[in-house]
């Protein structure tokens, strides 16, 4: 879900913060195809795209529902993405003889392309504006009766719009917080395929020390294919693969799907971020990370079995430490606190907007009270996922679609049965490692003497709780999920599976706590939020943009490296600086395949590079893309400075990291050969 | 080094908060024997101990130099403090067959009674100011000049006070970060050995998650004894030992060593705080903990090893992120802010105050530069640790008194070297785990890249380095250490053991960060203290105490509950209540001998109750005394909201934790029987 991250250096001051809630300045924006600046752009570049141009791009950009972008680069369903998105099916594909996220892989023909269970890949063909009919829906309603009427409503135009739900996915997006309502149609491929991924040390050279650093060497690209009834699919809208050496200073447009921003927040929501969310995110899975470490450090096994994990704690980790620095450094906030007063000056006496902000307040507060108890009723891991799932589907699907929790409506239901069901390797030790670790959280975090503890423990101990529920559980069988899954209500009734057992027993409190949640927060931010909306377009018109919802944006930007304690960043790095950068210790070892290759790697070649473009978490595999409408790179990373862009973009610091396009090529050519890939991106 | 910790439930607004740079309020306060606020106490409990009364109990009062404050009990040098002030010991006595930390220990002889590694216990026997002659040293110097000039003269003074090195110990305090110096003179016992104690799971019933909550239900009391030339030491000076149950309402007094406070701090020293090592701490300390706890649950040696370190570690970090919590609390922030407010007015326009608050900022954005190198410059590790003692002793111990490092002058070498010669036992496994994790937290926050993190770890991994050192050294040996300390500096510079070659590697630039420190900060922060305490004294007179600094304070208050969201939380517990709260689950499962005589005893004993009394970590182990100067318990932790208290008391909300002498009492007579210790409290 995330870009990628950077080792801790100095967040640094953003001199030059630019913020959502005022217009939008130099190459900051995550904008929707149906609002992009082209007029600004043009002011500062000379040059904007035209509406064919958008239309191309856009049609050839690919949502994966793993939490990454990607795009098609053939006409026969290639697609490029980065290789931390591929990590999963990658490790899903793995055994213990046969290390596919070590090794890599690389298919030689359609036979050999492997499927990705739970991977499913989607292309927007469509956006309708429904915000009338969601507004009316909603009328003066607040608090969960807001939320219900909303969700209802929701429902309705998703299951209208997507009949067919084998190749069709319809999602209403939530834009500005509640102040738009947007249908977007999907054409959907469920059956995704790896086609090639180099060694996990190639992509991941530096790990985590690297994250969210530059100068970087990472080969983290990957291609996949989109499959429809066991064949490629026809993909004529493609993008151009281009594997040429990026220009400093020319313009990049990034196409993808930013996962989620905060730039709209109010000052008490931001509060909140600091004072309460921020601090229990970064302890508790500190101590996650700790868990793990140590854990994979007891057998091959488990270092194999738990490094995908790893992978996302530590990656999520430096992004929430970044955030909770940015959040920490006063000249920040004070230019978030300045521009939310302009914005409130600029309303002042607009009667239809009244005090959204005050609104904000009341909400932020009820919020307070029940954040803990929401986070921690909910117990991690895969197993205890699955029974939740199980359970609370069989409830749901037994109402009308109107009445269902978001994740079981008809258009919902595909995806949630896929992940439900699709086979997955599931490691006991791991899921038990974390269920231990969620509950003596929660423990520690609701206190001993609270219900909610003593729903979750009863007289057990976290330890013996989850010893007892994952080695008891038969959930890994994909076979035993699907009868519960057909058998629906009655099934789940009767199951004596323990964690079905426990899941059962949480349900009603994670409902009511649910609800709480809609009545006392989601409702009346969203009454206040749609408000805030009415505020900023009076104010400032269409030059902002709305939050990110990891649905299709576009950034322009280019290619620029940035100043760093008085000295400039270089904007690319070349092949050849792994090998000077290798000091043979983890995670600085050179992939096999570099060292035994070494003499034949052409070392100029352009490795990674960084530019202006406006990213975050979501847009991991986004294709980077020239004024020509070729691709010339995958974005993979933020550097450190990008993650303080979950409030606010600095244009003079935050960079989005790119592998090159001519690096793949390379890495396809001479490193990890795929004479049939470098054919078929050639367009042969 | 703390006083225990408690659960995480809301910190709460502290309506009532009093603070340290205004006069004090209520029962706040941590006083130096000296300034003991008689005429306030008179006013509030219409009564208050007279000079005699003050003198007895300081005469009986007993600092423990692991980090713990104590009494003595009996004229036979018998100490009563806290079972956790003993853990380290049994820790250190136990062997893979006899866990005593598990079993507890009862002796049944003085020749039972055994050897506590690196422990000491003080008896303050003078204070003499010497502010006159410490500023005088100083005179108008600054940045590390200041710092050499006072050092200079602080070991001046200390060994010229204290020519008997085996008995006595010369220490000058720093009082209000740099106004005043003061020169305690101890009688010291550094053969200090265990009596009786508790099984663990009695001493910490409800582990961590009950840490720093009340209800209370923990057997926290243990006893040492002090000896001299192999014998029990004759202590006349000591408190009569009072085995009653606490009337609710009436005055206590707790007499120990409050470890530090921060409540003198400016503005950008408590941002510092907020932004900059608050943060590091809870990531990194969490980090360590799930370590920590994964691999003690890999063996039952592991979970017996290391278990008194994850005591600490969760100790401490409930602790820092309690203060967290504080410091991100607006309102209790923001009467901070209003404290500084007001001294600066009050201040104003006296020239010879002039603005220490803009030097204090001065000296804080220095060390915002200085502040991760010298953290992570010094690995962590027991081995490490008598590494670095090593090689910095052999070439301080070259110089002249006056020029060396604090830990090696005169006055402090007897205790650095007892630390570093007694025989304690160290697990590799455990010392390696410690040296991996600071290794990788080191170059996670300094970066890759930086110079210090490249000193550190060369081309190896933190996983191999630390391997390679602990493997490979062999210092765990006492007699090895000895031979290297007797050696001096042509052993250290002839050994080739691994670990003595890396700290000797280190050292100079750990060398050259604390003279920056000292130079940037550590100087003109005592200057700015020293005018911030002029301005103190002008605006408020003597209704101010210093912060605290691991010496001898006294503190008033009474035994009260307090209000917890709507509800009073009662005064005491009892000790049936501990079955009542008994799961059968670790930690909530029952002590064996609790369980095994839950019919013998008397379950209405009063078990432990709080105060209103002032403390903070350091003071686990102070003697609770009563208006006629007998011990009626133990104080061993605060309640949650006490942790706020680092920074400002709140005499509403802030309470100290006791346990019971009674409960004691009934320990020593049913539980764990002792006869012979309960004739010797009764004075028989």
């Amino acid at each position: 879900m995330t870009i990628r991250s950077l080792s801790l250096l100095a967040a640094g001051t953003a001199a030059s913060l630019a913020l959502a809630s005022s217009p939008a300045r130099a190459d900051e924006g995550m904008w929707t195809f149906d609002n992009f600046p082209a007029a600004k752009m043009k002011e500062d570049y000379g040059w904007a795209p035209d509406q064919a141009w958008l239309d191309d791009v856009r049609n050839a950009a690919v949502r994966l529902t793993g939490g990454c972008s990607a795009s098609f680069v053939s006409g026969n369903g290639l697609i490029l993405t980065n290789h931390h998105c591929v990590a999963s099916c990658l490790f899903d594909n793995s055994t213990g003889d046969n290390d596919l996220l070590d090794h890599g892989y690389v298919a030689a023909t359609f036979n050999d392309e492997k499927n990705c269970p739970g991977q499913q890949a989607e292309v927007v063909t469509k956006i309708t504006d429904v915000t009338g009919d969601v507004k009316k829906a909603i009328g003066s309603l607040t608090g969960e009766a807001l939320t219900k009427a909303r969700d209802a409503k929701i429902a309705e135009i998703e299951s209208a719009n997507c009949t067919d739900r084998e190749t069709t996915r319809c999602q209403v997006v939530t834009l500005f917080g509640g102040g738009q309502y947007k249908l977007y149609t999907y054409r959907k491929y469920s059956d995704v395929r790896l086609v090639w991924a180099s060694e996990d040390r190639a992509a991941t050279f530096g790990g985590d020390p690297d994250n969210f650093n530059f100068p970087r060497y990472d080969l983290d690209g990957a291609f996949l294919r989109a499959y429809a009834n066991g064949k490629p699919v026809k993909t004529p809208n493609h993008l151009k693969w281009n594997p040429r050496a990026p220009k400093e200073g020319e313009a990049t447009f990034v196409v993808g799907n930013p996962g989620s921003t905060s730039r709209l927040y109010t000052q008490s929501q931001l509060a909140f971020e600091r004072e309460v969310r921020l601090p229990v995110i970064v302890a508790t899975y500190s101590e996650l990370r700790g868990r793990l470490i140590r854990a994979m450090e007891e057998s091959p096994e488990h270092a194999r079995e738990g490094l995908d994990m790893l992978n996302g704690v530590e990656n999520g980790l430096k992004v929430y430490i970044g955030r909770m620095k940015a959040l920490n450094d006063p000249d920040f906030t004070g230019k978030l606190a300045a521009a939310e007063a302009a914005l409130r000056e600029k309303s002042a006496g607009n009667a239809e907007i009244g005090n959204p902000w005050s609104e904000m307040d009341a909400a932020v507060k009820a919020y307070r009270k029940l954040y803990m108890p929401a986070r921690f009723i909910e117990p991690s891991g895969d197993l205890y996922g699955y029974a939740e799932t199980l359970v609370m589907g069989a409830a749901e699907r037994a109402k009308p679609n109107a009445e269902r929790l978001p994740g079981y409506t008809d258009s919902a239901l595909p995806l949630t049965e896929k992940r439900l069901l699709d086979a997955a390797p599931v490691y006991p030790w791991l899921d038990e490692l974390r269920m231990e670790w969620s509950l003596s959280k929660a423990r520690e975090y609701l206190g001993v003497d609270d219900p909610d503890t003593k729903l979750l423990l009863g007289k057990e101990s976290p330890e013996a709780l989850a010893e007892r529920l994952v080695s008891g559980t038969k959930l890994a069988d994909p076979e035993y999920r699907k009868q519960l899954w057909e058998g629906g209500q009655a099934a789940i009734e009767a199951s004596d599976d323990p964690m079905i057992v426990y899941a059962r027993k949480l349900d009603a409190r994670q409902r009511e706590l649910e609800k709480e949640v809609d009545e006392g927060y989601s409702g009346p931010a969203a009454a206040a939020g749609a408000k805030l909306t009415d505020a900023r377009f009076a104010a400032y018109g269409d030059t902002i943009y709305p939050d990110a919802t990891f649905t299709l944006r576009i950034s322009y930007g280019k290619v620029e490296g940035w100043p760093e304690r008085g000295r400039q960043v270089p904007f690319q790095t070349t092949i050849g600086g792994t090998f000077e950068r290798a000091t043979g210790a983890p995670p600085f070892d050179l992939a096999p395949a570099f060292a035994a290759k070494e003499d034949e790697i052409d070392k100029s070649v352009t490795y990674n590079f960084v530019t202006t473009n406006d990213i975050i978490g979501g847009n991991s595999g986004s294709p980077v893309i020239d004024k020509t409408g070729t691709v010339i790179g995958a974005a993979f990373d933020g550097n450190i400075h990008s993650l303080g862009g979950n409030y606010g973009y600095d244009p003079v610091l935050n960079r989005t990291v790119v592998v090159s396009a001519a690096s793949l090529q390379e890495a396809l050519e001479t490193i990890y050969p795929s004479p049939r890939l470098v054919k078929e991106l050639a367009g042969k």
